[in-house]
């Protein structure tokens, strides 16, 4: 048995600060008190323990409170994605069978025309019901629910239990070490692992958050810049912007500034030298959805010496290269550890998600000598856009859906802002305009989602057994 | 699945220094390579995996060595303490049931004279046999036994198992922080919880520890002074002759030190002030071999405003008091968590240790309003001398079996050096002398179990049902 981390950490530090936005902050205590609130009134509006709920808003305090007040009830909580179209929402909430919806006011208008769902302000105002909270949770429990898509380009609901981000952030304190005075700068969604894991490992750690609501690249170069936060989780092009505006004002990192963690994809080699010379310590991070974050991590110590690696797997996990017998061979990444989630819900409740114990991640890479990871390739089925994961089938079964279009290829090309953005190759049944496939796409697609071009070709590059190519698209652009 | 710590911790951080001993230091690598070599040596001299071994040995890394060795193996290990009898030994090995006794060389005399123990020279000169290391372990294996009494002043086998050691590792890393520069000096027994859970900690966390063969104030003021450590283990009676030895040199505790762990009995508070005044700073502890080390701990910054408190438990871990509604109460101390033990070997392998999930401890102490635990009074059947738990049944059993004795009765009195040392009441039933109740003692108990004092009285207190009444016996004195 493992105790409810909001009513441990507020017993055991109080009056520590544990979470500040804008000028306000909260302590663990106050954030205990507000949260326990909330499930009382969550109880009044009928919510019950262990229910699932779907939760959507901007990354703001209310959010957090909701988000707590519904792990008070232990109840799973299907962290809804606000970039996604309504009917995205739709799939996802459908397909999680959740009765329930909590959205933040100023999100009501994002959500599908479903029964109607629970706006915070309702819940705020509501008298709540008294009732007991447990004081213990166990490891199978899930807390979370993250929709991640596949092959098939059909979204998945992927559990991720107490234990999986328990031995996350467990794993990740013993990589990267702890203080009480380390302060985390939030500014990637919290519905996303990458977010939601911070708030796991202040709730563990007893340290605070700094939270904002959208990405702000002045504010987070000074708070890096003046010592206002220690770490800071990041991709790509955010690390780009911070690195741009130290640069730009001839500022550089704070002694007390620790780390920026950089996930969700590759970072470019120059940003992390460019990085070092301000003083500046990048952990290049490889971690997914399935893995509740971080697997590997290459620490401060290699960041320079190991450029391009994702470094070792963290204490207790294993990665391995399906297939290989040697270092430096290249194969299909596997992972294993108590990290690993134990499965979907939904259509893909009965789809196991390991193979003897390992998750097949279907990424490309190798370990070295040393035993360090290098992620060559990814999946050809997924590609990342500003730490988003984007799926080329997900967008092809749109596309296909327009009445002329025949055929439909997706893949990703380079970015320089963004790191990839996809592109479409059609076959048309009949003629159409550019700008009406972009409407069809946005009605259905999140905005990151739908191609920056549309290639029209005479067809697609497919093997024998008619399986698109996907890594040979690129060479129709040539 | 959790990892193998020694192949992980030497997979991850290989060259990081994991041990130093007076001139000499091993890295991560080293000591994992030295104690699979040890793990093949043992196999040729038949000792096969998750077999249970006892051991004895100083606190010398040829120790460690054969300790990792046997955790190669999954061995559930016995660790004998080197202060005992033979006769006490004997009970331990015979209890336990096991075949092989691992003995370092300078201490194959203390062993009774069972069937041949395994001295270390013959394994360290053995040619090994091959073997595959299990990669993995699992949370329920037991990894070490430690011999503690009871009422009964039987010794008890208890189970520590990969769960317990883990998570008390974990949550305690939770609360006092990490840093790679970390280093811990061992100067208790690493057969005991407090000495064996530094090596458990150092190889989760990845850091040093400085190990001494004894307890050296001179070196460990030092050490402390220059900051070569920065984390100390130590009881009551170490902790005085440290700051008594910083006070005669006019030293302070270097600023890169970072506290001393005080444990196995209540610390003076008038030691917990003198340590302040030499910017040393002292956290307090409760645990017990049945928690695999610290369950409670007072935090540095509430050492002075909760003075004489063990703290609140560490994050995994739960605290009441038996039967009381309210704050301030006293009554028994309950324990709760991942970290304790889930029971016994040998004769009291089918008592439970704990009742619905608690461990009762017999101790007695209550919970201020903030939920600092105050530990008031140990359990009348133990009393803790330098450290060393001490269970007066197990000398009153010893006394009963001389045959001038026809009734014994073992207190604590307060000593200023050790906090309690034992003394004894004893109705005579045959003219005795002193010098021969003490040869007599000394042959079947360890040598700090030996009453201090002997006082011959008419008769001992006694309850109604003719139980023995020790809280009365220090009566007797006035």
């Amino acid at each position: 048995m493992y105790p409810n981390w909001i009513l441990q950490r507020a017993q055991l530090t109080p009056a520590r600060r544990a979470l500040s936005f804008e000028e306000q902050s909260w302590t663990f205590e106050e954030l205990k008190n507000i949260s326990v609130k909330r499930a009382t009134q969550l109880t009044a509006l009928g919510i019950k323990p262990k229910e699932r709920v779907a939760i959507l808003g901007p990354s703001e305090p209310s959010l957090i409170f909701m988000m707590y007040a519904c792990m008070h009830l232990q109840c799973e909580m299907v962290m809804l994605n606000r970039k996604l179209s309504k009917v995205e929402l739709q799939y996802q909430i459908e397909d999680a069978q959740v009765e329930k919806v909590l959205v933040a006011d100023e999100d009501a208008l994002l959500l599908p025309d479903i029964h109607t769902p629970i706006v915070f302000s309702a819940v705020e105002s509501t008298v709540g019901k008294s009732l007991e909270i447990s004081k213990e949770w166990s490891l199978d429990q899930t807390v979370t629910i993250m929709y991640t898509s596949g092959t098939t380009g059909l979204p998945k609901g992927v559990r991720q239990t107490v234990g999986n981000h328990q031995a996350s952030a467990l794993a990740s304190v013993l990589n990267i070490g702890l203080s009480e005075e380390d302060v985390w700068l939030c500014t990637v969604p919290l519905f996303h692992i990458s977010g939601f894991s911070i708030l796991v490992r202040s709730l563990l750690y007893g340290n605070a958050v700094k939270l904002y609501k959208k990405f702000d690249k002045d504010q987070a170069a000074l708070d890096i810049a003046e010592g206002q936060v220690t770490h800071m989780s990041a991709v790509a092009v955010m690390l780009q912007r911070v690195l741009q505006e130290l640069e730009d004002r001839g500022l550089e990192a704070s002694p007390k500034f620790k780390m920026i963690l950089a996930g969700g994809g590759p970072v470019p080699e120059n940003y992390i030298k460019r990085a070092h010379r301000l003083n500046l310590m990048v952990s290049q991070t490889y971690g997914m959805t399935e893995t509740s974050s971080q697997t590997a991590t290459l620490s401060n110590e290699d960041a320079l010496r190991k450029l391009g690696s994702a470094g070792k797997p963290l204490f207790f996990n294993q990665i391995k290269i399906a297939g290989v017998a040697s270092p430096g061979e290249m194969g299909e990444i596997l992972i294993r550890g108590p990290h690993v989630t134990p499965g979907y819900i939904g259509s893909f409740s009965e789809r196991s998600s390991t193979v003897d114990g390992w998750l097949h991640t279907g990424d490309i890479g190798y370990l070295d000598e040393e035993g360090y990871l290098f992620v060559v390739d990814r999946r050809s089925d997924l590609l990342i856009s500003g730490g988003e994961n984007i799926y080329p089938a997900e967008i092809e079964n749109v596309l296909l859906s327009h009445q002329a279009v025949g055929e439909a290829g997706v893949c990703a090309i380079d970015d320089e802002t963004w790191g990839q953005v996809p592109v479409a190759f059609i076959v048309l049944k009949e003629d159409v305009r550019e700008d009406e496939l972009i409407e069809f796409c946005k009605e259905r697609l999140a905005k990151y989602k739908v191609p920056k071009y549309f290639h029209v070709v005479p067809n697609l590059p497919r093997s024998g057994s008619d399986k698109l190519l996907r890594r040979k698209l690129k060479d129709l652009l040539n």
